[in-house]
């Protein structure tokens, strides 16, 4: 397995551990310049009753905070979702280089659908983009997950 | 004074002390659906080294904590300069329902500008915007902090 997939393998893993604590199933996980890995998180909204705690804003701040910096030059994020404008808007504000993106979001999405955040000019950063990455698995996480909201009588009305 | 200037009077307040702090001078106040004062801040990026440290971001989230909520339904944001991509996009995740805004952001802005982000339909929900309050002391505010940053040698590329 080469490291790329790891990363992602990871995020993979933050996914389902969201999904087991009720979390909408999506994960994160940011390498640093050289391929190592500095954080990694899922969802957290609800258990932190936070709006902003997706799993792309978790790590960046999680990374941030550590470098005691408001970029991450070189930074790799790699999450199973298509990351929302917020999101999509913090990545470039973070300066990260590479986005390797899981599932495609047509509903919530910010980078291929959307706002688009990254094809405007005020986008003060745009990051290169490696689209549809280990697709199968995220949507399957995500597809399981809101299934079972539906047969179980969840809430549903989720963003993400 | 009516109660509505009075918040973006609080919201101008915590861009100036902001901006006293070394931030970037923007400010933000929300309200509740009766208009009472539930949360105030401003910028705190640098301070925190956290690119998503909005004042924005932060009165979202203090809010949505307290509350114990991942929604903030009434409620009124005030801020002194157009939100980001960030920001909007956080603002339709807390279903904040009526957004005050300051001075326009053409270089970040993500409401009238860039990726507009109410403009698409992946967005879950769209306040009412009431553009332009308070417009020339918040840019006022910021033309001063630049300009001083820029006769002092600062930093710059700062991306609000």
């Amino acid at each position: 397995m080469t490291r790329f997939h790891g990363h992602m393998e990871v995020a993979l893993a933050e996914a389902r551990a969201a999904g087991a604590r009720g979390e909408v199933p999506v994960g994160a996980a940011l390498a640093d310049a050289g391929g190592r890995l500095i954080a990694q998180a899922g969802n957290r909204m609800r258990e932190l009753s936070d709006p902003t705690a997706h799993a792309e804003m978790l790590v960046i701040r999680a990374a941030c905070a550590a470098a005691g910096s408001l970029r991450l030059p070189g930074a790799r994020l790699y999450v199973t979702l298509e990351p929302c404008a917020m999101c999509a808007a913090a990545i470039a504000a973070a300066r990260i280089a590479r986005l390797y993106n899981g599932a495609a979001d047509p509903k919530s999405g910010g980078v291929a659908h959307g706002g688009r955040v990254f094809g405007h000019p005020p986008a003060p950063h745009v990051p290169d983009i490696y689209y549809g990455i280990a697709d199968r698995e995220a949507r399957a996480l995500l597809e399981t997950f809101f299934r079972d909201l539906r047969g179980g009588g969840g809430q549903g009305g989720e963003d993400r």
